[in-house]
């Protein structure tokens, strides 16, 4: 019932004024799938799959995927008419129609001077699209799987009272929560790091703060019940081309990427073991996601907690040998690899490692109905990039480049290599780096929005500064933004480069 | 018995090779205090004031403010040998005698050349004789008072059970904790901030992590007990110049840092309360020292914890009522005094205002002996700037200009502040800005002793990018240090703008 609501909801988020475009959507004919450009791909079905939410899932990523896709042609479009007479009303009708949203007339007024200011349009268009993006989905929340609740108590019955899970801060690991492994984004605590070399001291903090809430609020269960925190750290790699798409953190080597993965979750759990009594500890899960077909390996502790870098349960040889079963022996053949994979591990572990394994069935199909073997852009293909804290939104592969940050000054060489990227994809053609610089803040805490906004100017200040060559040739263009968590309200922009005084009342 | 015990250590402390130089220091004769330069003090007496301590106190902070005071004469007889035949010898015999510790021989070496680079030894001798003196403080505990104990008891008979308290970052309340307030420094948290306008969220987390461990650990007591956390700000003013030096982050104007201070304090207690259930609250006091006579003024809440800025007890005027009483009535009088400025107060609360205004009375008598009415250097006067995390053993006035910070980015403000005072300082003579950064680090958690080291080479990186113009006229020297505050071992240099050759091994 929940999945048809939402999915009829999707149906009606068209940004709006803006007609829904789909071009390369997927269709089902009868046992093929049409790819983008025409070309049949043999269906794929598993018995665990869940059709309705791949729908729906697809339905949403090309929505969104499209309307970015679409700035370029139509721009082009616009761009052609740019010496005609009637071309200011001309251009704000297409722009209507087709992006959904009106150009700033400042930008269109002094076309005919020079000619048409292509990269701030081009940044507006990637900002108004990204706000009408982010507005959609804090308003409808679209992508579906509310039941929170439902697996927060799955959780606490596997024996943790925490899921925390840092991703690499890779743009084509944005999906990995809602997408890969299928679970309500509201349940889980996500932090993105370059490499997923996660901060220890920020996690130990985060740690002393759930902990203190299980105590004294009772939140989410009482410190009395035998569970844990989860950490999870998840890797990345390249089946396609493990030498060149893989972690750029860890020089497209795998076994550094799991290794390192493992090294700081080791080191995050020795923290918390030796900076508190009591036998405080945490419980650790390693996964691996190949990024071209999103199939993960995880990597099941033993009874001890230990984890072996060598030893994992591969989704993709589980969905290729489970594929022509019925539901429930492909679930017992999903128990039994894990029990082969470590007969020794908790059994609230195996249970979950059995939910995300079993999960990851769905966006396998997924990936293979929709593309084929793998994705066509297995390399880096994001739309802008998000600098700070927030963007729980951005739960789409390859959209953005996030930077998860406080401070320019701690965090060049995760901006360096987005700028990089960005350089390559953008620049080269001519087109300016939009970047969404945002803060998001808890209105019941109080001064917290200002707070909020200085810090967005300090990060913009500092951005501006370090990539002054591009800043200057109007390269980087910054939109910033801020957004009441507290209210789960909408993002609120303070400020634009391609037109500060557009900002109030326009955006 | 403690005290008479520390005084003898103190008196052993002569930093090593170089005997004890204190040319201004005052020795009581007679009822007349004799004063730097000759000049005859009428002696000052309180009942109230622990004249054992003021002498231990005054001691320490001559010995240690001679030897950074001493370190520009015997410069300049250094350079007057500078083309004398056996120079190098000679300066090295002056150092080891009078500073206590040799130059580096690649610097006197070079002297032949062009002239001896004073800049860099004058840089390199506040920063060996800072880590003499930092050293010392870690190894022999010089300023007394080691009754933590003592004085968490007394602290949770009041109601409390943590003291937090923010003085503003300027270096004339660098000593607020020791010696204005005469508080164990071990029992308090201190983070200065300029203006004291504290970061409210950094402030929850200390909050939080209180509360986690009086809940799972029982620290500093069970979280049954009725006690409060309590959060002081110490706002400052002068009474000699009030409108020059004050507070400069509040333009010297008393009323606004006052105000500015108690909006921060409220800010911060409906953080608190909006943020967490059942009840959570914290309690607040409102304190402002005239930088002058170091004297306090105490803001007394009444029953409901409400602060007015109109209302408070003076110390100043305390003391100059109680000055020829006895002991007893002495106390009494401290305690009507309070009872008329708040008569709903909480008990408690009476009862630590009242500690605190009767151990101001022996700082009082400290300055007025020491100094008469005020302190000379009633403006800025500190030998260096500390930029960093850490810094335990700062808590001497007017000593070192600390900018409490992770990055330069968030503290642009601060610095800025600080570079402009040694400008005047010390730039406009000739003499470079010697800056020391440090991260304290607790060894415990794995990696975060490599970890501190990267934040001072980032810091240092960002610091000298920022003041470009005076770092390549060699203006702006940096040494860098980290400390394990795990097992209160003494600071480890590991970069020095001086000479990084000389740094292994020899500083």
């Amino acid at each position: 019932m929940l999945r048809t609501r939402q999915q009829q909801a999707a149906n009606k988020h068209n940004f709006g004024r803006a007609p829904l475009r789909r071009p390369g959507a997927v269709v089902a004919a009868g046992n093929h799938a049409v790819a983008a450009g025409g070309r049949q791909l043999p269906v794929q079905q598993h018995p665990l799959a869940n059709i309705a939410e791949n729908r729906l899932l697809h339905e949403y990523e090309s929505m969104i995927k499209n309307a970015f896709d679409g700035i370029v042609p139509i721009l082009k479009e616009i761009s052609a008419l740019q010496h005609d007479r009637d071309f200011q009303s001309r251009a704000q009708a297409i722009a209507q129609a087709k992006l959904g949203f009106s150009l700033p007339d400042s930008i269109l007024d002094d076309a005919w001077v020079e000619q048409l200011d292509m990269k701030r349009l081009f940044a507006w268009s990637v900002f108004q699209t990204y706000k009408r993006y982010s507005d959609d989905f804090f308003a409808h929340d679209p992508l579906g799987n509310n039941d929170t609740k439902g697996f927060d108590e799955f959780l606490q019955a596997c024996g943790f009272h925490t899921l925390d899970i840092t991703p690499c801060s890779d743009g084509r690991l944005a999906h990995f929560i809602r997408y890969v492994l299928r679970l309500p984004h509201h349940s889980v605590r996500r932090k993105s790091y370059a490499g997923a070399m996660f901060d220890i001291d920020n996690n130990i903090q985060k740690w002393v703060e759930t902990e203190m809430l299980r105590y004294r609020e009772g939140v989410p269960n009482t410190a009395d019940q035998p569970t844990r925190y989860l950490k999870m750290v998840a890797y990345h790699f390249s089946s396609v081309d493990p030498d060149h798409e893989g972690c750029a953190a860890h020089g497209s080597d795998t076994h550094q990427a799991a290794k390192s993965g493992l090294e700081r979750l080791l080191e995050f759990k020795q923290a918390i073991e030796n900076s508190f009594c009591c036998g405080a500890s945490i419980d650790l899960l390693l996964i691996g996601l190949d990024t071209d077909t999103d199939a993960i390996r995880i990597h099941i502790p033993d009874e001890h907690g230990d984890i072996s870098l060598d030893s994992f349960v591969d989704a993709l040889e589980v969905f290729e040998q489970t594929q022509n079963m019925d539901a429930s022996p492909a679930r017992k053949h999903i128990e039994q690899t894990i029990e082969q994979c470590s007969v020794t591990a908790a059994s609230g572990m195996k249970q979950l490692c059995g939910r995300l394994l079993e999960n990851n069935m769905s966006q396998i199909m997924y990936v293979r109905n929709d593309y084929g073997r793998h994705y066509p852009d297995i390399g880096h293909a994001e739309r802008f990039i998000g600098v700070g804290i927030g963007f729980e939104e951005k739960q789409l592969r390859n959209l953005m480049y996030f930077a998860y940050l406080n401070t320019v000054e701690e965090s060049v060489a995760d901006l360096d290599v987005g700028v990089s990227i960005f350089t390559r994809l953008n620049v080269s053609h001519g087109l300016p780096i939009p970047v969404v610089v945002r803060f998001d803040y808890h209105s019941n805490v109080p001064g917290a929005r200002e707070r909020a906004k200085q810090r967005c100017a300090r990060v913009t200040r500092a951005l501006l500064s370090r990539y002054s060559e591009l800043a200057e040739k109007g390269f980087i263009q910054v939109m910033q933004l801020v957004r009441d968590c507290t209210s789960n309200g909408s993002v609120e922009v303070v400020d634009c480069t391609v037109d500060r005084k557009l900002v109030v009342g326009t955006l």
